[in-house]
């Protein structure tokens, strides 16, 4: 975990203090000697004889939050009151909602949004089931589809405590690329269920976007329901990933000078994001690709801890028909890729690869190795947290994606429109900013879903994914602001 | 259908006009030769030679429409470019979207309303599952949920074609109280498969509200959904109507001043509605009520054309026993309501009721009998269209009920909350309004769904149904305007 005061740990002191000099500078004081980080002072109230303030504090973890609280407690002449957790008070009611695009006040609209009005639209679509898709909100709906077995780290906290990522996920989709997207969160594990539920809502929306459901399970629910379906269903762990590691990749190379093509790269983690990581970068040209679990690399002819997926990798992969563990695995490798569990990389692995090693340590939030350990051996290193340079986050994917997908009217999501997406987004870095700690652009660089978009229109055009012709790219979100 | 020109039927032309005097005027005269109804007109350019002018019309239906833009077309020096429907224009992209409640425009926003922050969050509720009605979208959460077998007056027209009168249904809530809620359009008519699916679903969900769904599957999917889930399931179709036509049948009575439990009551047609308004009445304490269909009144030991759910009606109604058609068992009664189809009612029919006759004619578009054929010898006469004196329509009950069950975290929306919402209803007409022509107050009194939540919390409060000990009333959609 970080181990700095943040504001994923923010909470707001309400005090009542003497009004006298020097109270809130002993508060200072105070927060500052056990480490918090202070934010927003406000005023709440005051009197002659008290004055009510509110202090917001950033802490490292909750623990340290109760002993910055005890703290300012203690102090004479100050009552906390209330302290309200900043981040839970952000979560109440819930963090989405719906709005009308336009209103009804009057007898007249409410004559064309519903009856009478609304029954010829609704026999429009009967006549011609397409017309949905520009007369609903097909257009431009996404289902937020989890089972909650693989949330986070966090693991199978259920559906409904993964109900709060998934809000989160739509606020995401709205606001870096103005998709509406809707959390369902599914009572049940079952891959038939599954199919069979998202089967059967699927009629509300324009595309699937599937989160957080554990491997393997997740690669037969999206398989099975891209058979099925004829909108797009993208598995944002794996492909989300995929995409921006992609995107990563291929900047990172333009600095050691490396071809994609003469490159090894070792891949460790074989759930989700790991195997869809190593198919991506297999269509995209690398040829020599290493992948590793617990138990090593694996290789055509292994019969341990072996599932279908794996089968697959052990006879796509490997060429050379590397053995033993992922250290071995490492030696004269270009480019690691972690997608696997804190601390199992160690700096001689790195020191051991070819020259100009390529790390890319995503395990989160404790990489696979501290980036602080290799600067200097490696020359490229990315995590997939905040705090430190080249962030691989999926949030410079999806919402592009599917937007482009929506503007469309894709049947699905191909390898030719990630491949797409992830040029795109190697594209936003020019070759002037290009450098070892700037490999991918900012998740707030609000250029990156339209160029995104964009490119995944053309690819979806030019692949028949696209079920509208001609297209007019739909203003994202940032229009509205 | 209506044979007046209105909204529901309302189009732009886009004209292209020389421009010179007269020419307006001309196109009016056009318009209203073939009794067009004139809207806004607006000038989108002009030069010296040509006048681009936006006209909108209303018109009675689509083949009067066609009339009225050949007749404008014939004009000399009119041009046409563009019609365009505005009731289609009003779906285009659908009706509804997804707002964020709070902004993610910095890197700390992102980490409390998604990672890191959200974890936190989360486990709070896989700990305590009660905590996602209040920090989740549940707390104000509900699935319109459809199959499409029984929309409007147009059958099974599919869940497809149903959306935009699920978006529509939505649109209400959030305008009326401030409810969120969202299209669920199922790919099947199978009861076992809308109950599991329904269930899977409704982690993300505060309530359900079932719409229209035929009968009878639409009993046996509200009761096993029921049983199921431990949130409100509600199938709007009879329990909004029973709601209304009990507020209706409340201030109908004082008028004609008859006790409740004096009347008889002949309700016409077996459907969701008339099955739900039987026993909603039968527990407001109307003692002698005779149920009609098709084939006329329903009794015990009637065998044919009968179901479970008719049966139970043979059980519980007609005391007296009595057989024969509509008309047969409409002698004397002192309420007539109709929710089956058109004309099935004659002026004879309702001179045969007992004095004052009470006539809910509710079959929509047509009425089972027109009233300006009984104003006169029907005392009070409602219909559910918006062109007639007091409309029967659900909206007066639907968001409102919903408002109060989730604002007390209700588990399920009981037979006092239903009745409590139609004394709330009835209560907005005082008696100094109240008069023939106004027993039920308009659709779009703001107070209405207000008074109905505060009597809903209180009846949940005091039957064991709210979750949520104590309450404050949640703002309804009239605060953010």
């Amino acid at each position: 975990m970080t181990h700095t005061p943040n504001p994923s740990y923010s909470f707001t002191l309400r005090c009542e203090l003497d009004n006298r000099p020097g109270m809130l500078g002993m508060i200072l004081s105070a927060v500052g000697a056990v480490g918090g980080d202070m934010g927003h002072i406000d005023i709440v109230s005051a009197d002659r004889r008290i004055m009510v303030r509110d202090i917001t504090v950033n802490a490292i973890d909750e623990r340290h939050a109760v002993k910055i609280v005890d703290q300012v407690q203690s102090l004479l002449g100050v009552r906390v009151v209330n302290v309200s957790d900043r981040t839970f008070s952000a979560h109440m009611g819930g963090k989405i909602e719906i709005a009308n695009k336009i209103s009804v006040k009057t007898r007249d609209d409410l004559s064309m949004v519903y009856t009478p009005g609304v029954a010829r639209v609704c026999l429009a679509i009967a006549d011609e089931p397409s017309k949905a898709f520009s007369l609903t909100i097909r257009r431009n709906m996404v289902a937020v589809v989890t089972d909650g077995s693989a949330v986070l780290g966090l693991g199978d906290i259920g559906p409904g405590a993964a109900l709060p990522v998934m809000e989160g996920k739509a606020m995401l989709f709205k606001e870096f690329a103005g998709v509406d997207a809707f959390p369902i969160c599914l009572q049940t594990h079952d891959v038939d269920e599954i199919v069979a539920t998202v089967e059967r809502i699927s009629t509300s929306f324009g595309g699937i976007n599937l989160e957080d459901i554990s491997a393997p399970r997740c690669f037969e629910v999206e398989e099975r329901l891209r058979e099925r379906l004829d909108i797009p269903v993208f598995h944002d762990d794996q492909h989300g990933t995929a995409v921006v590691v992609l995107a990563a990749l291929l900047n990172a190379l333009k600095i050691v000078h490396k071809s994609i093509d003469e490159i090894r790269v070792v891949v460790n983690g074989m759930g989700a994001a790991g195997i869809a990581c190593t198919k991506t970068l297999l269509a995209a040209g690398v040829g020599d690709i290493i992948g590793c679990d617990r138990e090593g690399a694996i290789y055509d002819g292994r019969t341990t801890d072996m599932n279908p997926v794996k089968q697959w990798i052990a006879r796509n992969t490997n060429r050379k028909g590397v053995r033993g563990t992922l250290h071995t695995a490492m030696m004269g490798a270009d480019v690691f890729l972690g997608v696997s569990a804190p601390g199992v990389v160690g700096v001689e692995d790195v020191k051991n690869m070819a020259p100009d090693p390529i790390v890319f340590a995503l395990a989160n939030p404790e990489p696979e190795i501290a980036p602080e350990d290799i600067y200097g051996c490696a020359r490229v290193v990315a995590t997939g947290r905040s705090d430190y340079p080249n962030q691989i986050n999926n949030v410079l994917c999806f919402p592009g994606i599917f937007r482009g997908a929506l503007d469309c009217q894709a049947t699905l999501i191909n390898e030719s429109m990630k491949k797409a997406a992830a040029k795109a987004i190697a594209e936003m870095v020019s070759s002037e900013e290009l450098s070892e700690e700037y490999i991918v652009p900012s998740v707030f660089n609000r250029q990156v879903s339209d160029a995104v978009a964009r490119a995944v229109v053309e690819a979806a055009m030019a692949t028949g994914a696209a079920r509208r012709p001609t297209v007019r790219l739909h203003p994202s979100a940032r229009a509205k602001e």
